[in-house]
């Protein structure tokens, strides 16, 4: 296409008035149905592992719940916590716990300044929970196989102030890239190069999400035990992208000693979670395989949508930008030349395709190089998400 | 009975070998049976007010669950927030807001010292959260119609560190008294004495949880409107004691301003709650009559466990002590002579009668007159309760 040839393609596209969404990793509503035999498993029994899972109580959460957590981040039930929702909202009551209470040492609250790295892009709720609580954030870069380990180690070596790493290991929420065997080992050791009261934040969001064949992630909770810092790391998962969104479980998962004074300041601030919502979670999956079947089931939903971005993204010409070909989880990550991200975003909102927020995949919204942009295909529907992807690259050359 | 007749029916008692629990406010099996339907009512309709309540969003919840709220509460639904379990939670989240980013001022945690009046004898988990973050508390005596607000006005007017108050002002835990239309309008003044930033934190648990006709309780928010302090106020309620108690939704209700800014904070700690659980709550309480209704189901079961509390105590000499006739809520407060509660505590325990530990119902723990008892009668079966009042009794006359 020449310049002429683009401008032309886009004003037909203006006129089509179109309204399509591409900011959320949402599951589709196919994606969802998935899971609707959930609601009605329990057949008005109320009664499991010799608990009245209607009445309060059990705050660690049923343990077939949290054997279905273990599941998810490889490590053994009893170091597991299952909540309701979300992944998000534990990783704010690690936070809390740290702040207040101290899980690997004082409580953070007690110096003037707490200092988090972050690997970018990253995911933009991880940002706004720590800018909301006044934790200052460092970007790092990722490489592809997990953040930069080098610039890592430096900084925390020479920084106190820096309390904590906040990570999402494996198909990297937006780069989809997964940690490989030498970053986790070095992000195992780093809690010794560290403030001594450091905490590794492992969010495994995305443990179960290949939708193709995909590089495995290590166990960095048996690395963190053969290094002596399994009192340094917090992992987090949650069933909300295998199950129902808005109302999945959670778990958090540490050393014993975390998790016991994790549970000294978590139990103040609630009886318990629903365990009505863990024993329907608990029966749906009754075991590894059943987990398997069902994600293989999303797989074939979702990949569809990837293939589709796919193919949209290689009509353009090398010189417009880079993207990522994720092999799981939930998005894409685009980066245009320098500069042109936040024109690309008008010309797509203009053409009425929303995109997430430029900036959005970094701390305090601020992409330095004005680059990157997160593509989320998973809810929309196939022929919407073909047109979505005609005007973002009409937008990316026009940009361009 | 004298000495000697005390003395043998306790020694009777221990060779039972009991094991008995008056400890915590649960509803019991009956109880909860009562909202068993409320599982299987959506019969796979997963769409509700043109919302797809399986996926993500929604952070103020279902509407139909705010109007529930709104209908505990005596507020417009737009006043009101929905969260899934538990109110506990939404006031530690109140809290959060209030120290990180301020809701009606700057951020508490800018102070170095922060001050909440706590009404006593009161309920037992409000303290031990406040407590958790550091917040100095005051204790208030309460008067049988609502805190002594003479003091309490006082004490907000001299010192500024105090920034808040938090009351059950219906069936109080565990005094079981509905404050008065005076005590609310002074409340609802209060803040104009106090810190610009105060708030009253209104937690309206028993306020649908008459078991015999009771006292109304005044409409405090209207109050608040009145003396444009509507912006120094939160109030809270859920359905644990409602429908399932581990289970249930919660509610948080204030002023739009406040609400405003409290979604800017509570937005960032999750993506939404359980809309699921919402929409069943919505649609198991249609309207007034229906919750009325199944509140009626319970006082019928609840009540009789009351019946039998007070018909045991009122073989009590008076000279051992004095308690509560509650009309509602879930607990009988009990006082002994000063200095006998710890020693009343540990006869009941040796003869296998669990009690709520002594110094609970206080802030830090620490009853000033070792005196006070919360009896908790709903969980235990009518015939336990009657061996449990029964060793109660006699502890209580053997200790005096």
């Amino acid at each position: 296409m020449n310049k002429f040839e683009i401008k032309e393609n886009y004003k037909k596209l203006l006129k089509e008035k179109l309204s399509l969404d591409l900011t959320r990793g949402q599951p589709s509503k196919e994606q969802l149905k998935l899971s609707e035999p959930l609601d009605q498993i329990l057949k008005n029994k109320f009664f499991f592992e010799g608990e009245d899972i209607r009445n309060y109580g059990l705050i660690k959460g049923l343990n077939s719940a949290r054997k279905l957590g273990g599941m998810l981040l490889g490590v053994n039930f009893k170091n597991v916590i299952a909540n309701g929702t979300s992944s998000l909202n534990l990783t704010f009551m690690a936070l809390q716990a740290l702040l207040f209470k101290g899980l690997n040492g004082s409580p953070w609250i007690k110096n003037k300044k707490i200092s988090f790295l972050c690997p970018v892009p990253g995911y933009d709720r991880h940002f706004s929970l720590l800018e909301s609580l006044g934790i200052i954030m460092i970007n790092v870069p990722l490489t592809g196989e997990g953040p930069d380990m080098d610039i890592v180690e430096k900084l925390v070596a020479k920084d106190k102030t820096i309390k904590g790493i906040i990570c999402v290991p494996k198909h990297s929420n937006p780069t989809g890239e997964t940690y490989s065997s030498k970053v986790l080992e070095r992000l195992a050791k780093l809690p010794k190069k560290a403030s001594k009261d450091f905490m590794i934040f492992y969010d495994n969001a995305y443990s179960v999400h290949d939708f193709k064949k995909s590089k495995k992630l290590g166990n960095i909770f048996n690395l963190c035990k053969k290094f002596k810092t399994s009192n340094n790391i917090i992992m987090f998962a949650s069933t909300s992208k295998i199950t129902f969104a808005g109302a999945g479980i959670s778990f958090l998962a540490s050393s014993e000693k975390v998790l016991t004074n994790f549970l000294k300041f978590y139990d103040k601030t609630r009886v318990g979670s629903d365990k009505i919502n863990q024993a329907k979670h608990a029966k749906f999956f009754k075991n590894k395989k059943s987990l398997e079947d069902h994600m293989s089931k999303h797989a074939v939903l979702i990949s569809k949508k990837f293939e589709i971005v796919e193919n949209y993204l290689s009509k353009l010409p090398p010189e417009f930008g880079t993207w990522t070909k994720p092999t799981g989880g939930y998005f894409v990550s685009f980066d245009s030349k320098p500069g042109k991200a936040k024109k690309i975003y008008n010309l797509c909102e203009l053409a009425g395709l929303k995109l997430t927020k430029v900036g959005a995949t970094f701390p305090y919204n601020k992409d330095p190089h004005d680059q990157n942009i997160r593509i989320s295909p998973s809810k929309i529907s196939n022929s919407e998400l073909k047109k979505a992807m005609e005007v973002f690259i009409i937008s990316v050359m026009l940009a361009g």
